[in-house]
């Protein structure tokens, strides 16, 4: 038989573990510096929740739960399949982190106190072709602040980021824009109603190049003086304080485009303020495609490598709109931990040493020696050391070349002799060298 | 719109998994030390992989996943639902992570050094109608080890059990049983092919008691003689070592009985000499129901509290044979953590001030103070002490409502003068206390 599992998903061995976690570890120990609490939604979410939140596109991508028991029962196989799939199907499995938190804070709202941050790191599943860096089950770590409009919560986003990174030793630049910024310049160039049009038009401008988005721009229904208009706007040049003075004047009236002016002044005023040590930067061309945020978007890049975006994300005026709750505003941030962790290979960024199994191997040398044995390994797994007794009074060699091809730091020989004398013989794998400790100046030294 | 979730599904809040997190912090701790490996496997299973692994009754549990696009093209909808399912239906949701782990043991052979022990603590998903402490969605955490058949693995999974619930401070007895010894006895009472019912109904002793278990046993085709001399066993008493000594006897003639008396006698003999803490005794009526133990079988109740087994597992001679490759022996432990999660709860038994969000809040006295209070925020945040800033000057009633509400230890005042002094005002909100600290001082008191 042919063992396989389902295309775009995968097995994780221990030295992957051991590296995924590495990455986990270090975004949850700086969001939980940050004063972010742990949530988790189930994996299965009523399909009435997540239908419709993420776009036609976003529907079919969904992964379908089949009802359980008669699942055929009154059901008309004679429609399109798009009709009976909802018949059929009651639950399917989430998409994102963000749907299932907007109906987590309207279904909880009285167990929580606003501000509220919440900080989730879960697997969420797509229907998506499978290609290289993209799965059909992946894990999402996302942290976001609700119930506050302070820009502070966006600094905080952005040390949070600068944390990360600085603890991951991987050089970043954060990007920066705002979506207020992006409609005040719809409404200048007399196209407020294709502000989707532009951003997603502009977004694409570092792959496809000006041309090309002006003939985006063309199909979308914007006019040659519409697209003209828009040139000085991509053309802004200089610091992000030039950028920013360009902006203010351009704005001078249009309420929309001043309101987004001043928080990124705001936001970057902190940013200076708080000292953070990644390169953070005003794009304009920051649209990310997506259609909630309203304020500060985000976007983090890696240094030397060509990997897109590693962390996004923004603030956003309703959240729960969509499940009858007005006026929770946020600002969120999403690690994208698969990419980090192909940063961090490519960049050759992982410590060594992570995920090795056990520290110590007792050489098993039989029934006589076992009780002497077992009471040592004890004394190091109290203390969370992890320990290995040999299961079998195997033949020495054997039991070397499976402490070598663990990776076992030190073996530990604890035959007659070492018994009588209540020692151990500790031979350091590396170094080759061997030495005789008591079971207590042994824990010391692998402690240490 | 009214907010849900799937029957049997479960959100879990902060506090709610400030208490999980203990428990799975404290299994998995306990793993490590010895020395298991993590592992994960996907959610998503072939069906091919899950189907028939479980029994009909497991077959009708599984979650099917609806294969994506016109999964409705070519499949003759006449036919009954049970055969539509696997034509519409290609992936499912584990059921447990056993069968996933034999599948990625066959899947990954090459990679793996024998023995081997992993652990895996994730979801799985069972269509099981939702009761009272049963879910839908629920957590496993399973160690096994694999490749060797020596009973010292038996040993240190007896040890485990220890070392995890007196972490957690509770007293429990771990049962002891071996599959041997069971099918000894129904190949004494002449009733060899009967194995399965016999344990089955034994199993249920303690539920049902003796009268309804020799009705059940009547039912499942035994007839009175045999099952009269099954009454023998049913009333071994005495100690672990007196019992033993009995099934000694009884078994002088039955090979796989006396087979199971010695792995029994050499375990019991090895846990004395490990000097677990836990009571531990032989039960010949645990059985546990599953066909696929061959050796050991463990189960775990807590002392004090009417909930079932909160711990089991086994060894088992054959776990990758569905995957055809024979011969890997193992032996494993499930810990079920919604039960000791119930235990714990009962018993009064978690540490007070999981789950605590803030150390410290810093209250915001406006945008002149502002730069002090995040350099000191960040001061703490940097040596992973959890702090919030208030996001708005808001009124101070206001900002310390919200301390006072999440539950913050300490708040720090960091006004005109403590920016021009370099001082920060700290109050204790148990003692109701305030003093005056510089900085680093505040940072050596909540780190110590």
């Amino acid at each position: 038989m042919k063992c396989s599992i389902p295309k775009g998903t995968r097995d994780f061995l221990p030295n992957e573990m051991a590296r995924r976690n590495y990455i986990f570890d270090t975004i949850r120990e700086v969001f939980k510096a940050f004063a972010f609490e742990p949530i988790e939604t189930p994996a299965l979410e009523n399909l009435s929740t997540l239908m419709g939140k993420y776009g036609e596109e976003g529907d079919k991508l969904l992964f379908k739960v089949l009802n359980s028991g008669d699942f055929m029962d009154g059901v008309d196989f004679s429609q399109d399949y798009r009709k009976v799939a909802p018949r059929i199907c009651d639950r399917g499995l989430r998409y994102d982190l963000t749907v299932p938190f907007a109906r987590f804070v309207v279904q909880h709202r009285d167990q929580l106190a606003l501000p509220f941050r919440r900080y989730q790191l879960q697997p969420v599943w797509r229907a998506d072709r499978p290609q290289k860096g993209r799965y059909r089950e992946f894990y999402q770590c996302d942290a976001d602040m609700i119930g506050s409009p302070s820009l502070l919560n966006e600094l905080e986003l952005v040390q949070m980021v600068d944390s990360v990174f600085k603890k991951l030793d991987v050089e970043v630049t954060l990007k920066i824009n705002n979506r207020k910024v992006l409609a005040g310049i719809a409404e200048l160039i007399g196209a407020p109603d294709k502000l989707v049009d532009i951003t997603v038009a502009i977004d694409k401008l570092d792959k496809i190049g000006i041309d090309n988005v002006r003939a985006e721009l063309q199909e979308r229904g914007l006019d040659n003086s519409q697209i003209a208009a828009l040139d000085p706007v991509l053309a802004l040049s200089g610091s992000t304080a030039d950028k920013l003075e360009q902006l203010t004047i351009l704005f001078a009236d249009n309420a929309t485009g001043t309101k987004g002016v001043e928080e990124l002044k705001e936001l970057f005023g902190y940013i200076e303020q708080a000292k953070t040590q990644c390169n953070v930067e005003l794009d304009l061309t920051l649209a990310r495609g997506l259609n909630y945020y309203t304020g500060a978007i985000f976007e983090v890049k890696a240094h030397n490598v060509s990997i897109g975006s590693i962390c996004g994300g923004g603030r956003y005026d309703d959240l729960t709109g969509i499940f009858g709750m007005p006026g929770v505003s946020g600002v969120g941030i999403s690690f994208g931990a698969d990419r980090i962790y192909d940063v961090l290979t490519e960049l050759d960024k992982f410590p060594a040493n992570l995920g090795q199994p056990a520290k110590a191997l007792f050489i098993n040398f039989g029934a006589a020696c076992l009780p002497y044995c077992i009471s040592c390994a004890s004394l190091l797994r109290a203390e969370g050391i992890p320990t290995l007794i040999y299961p079998d009074a195997a033949k020495m060699k054997k039991q070397m070349d499976y402490a070598n091809r663990c990776g076992v730091p030190y073996v530990i020989f604890a035959g007659e002799d070492e018994v009588a004398n209540h020692t151990l013989t500790v031979k350091d794998m590396a170094a080759g060298t061997q030495q005789t400790l008591t079971p207590e100046a042994l824990l010391a030294m692998l402690q240490a």
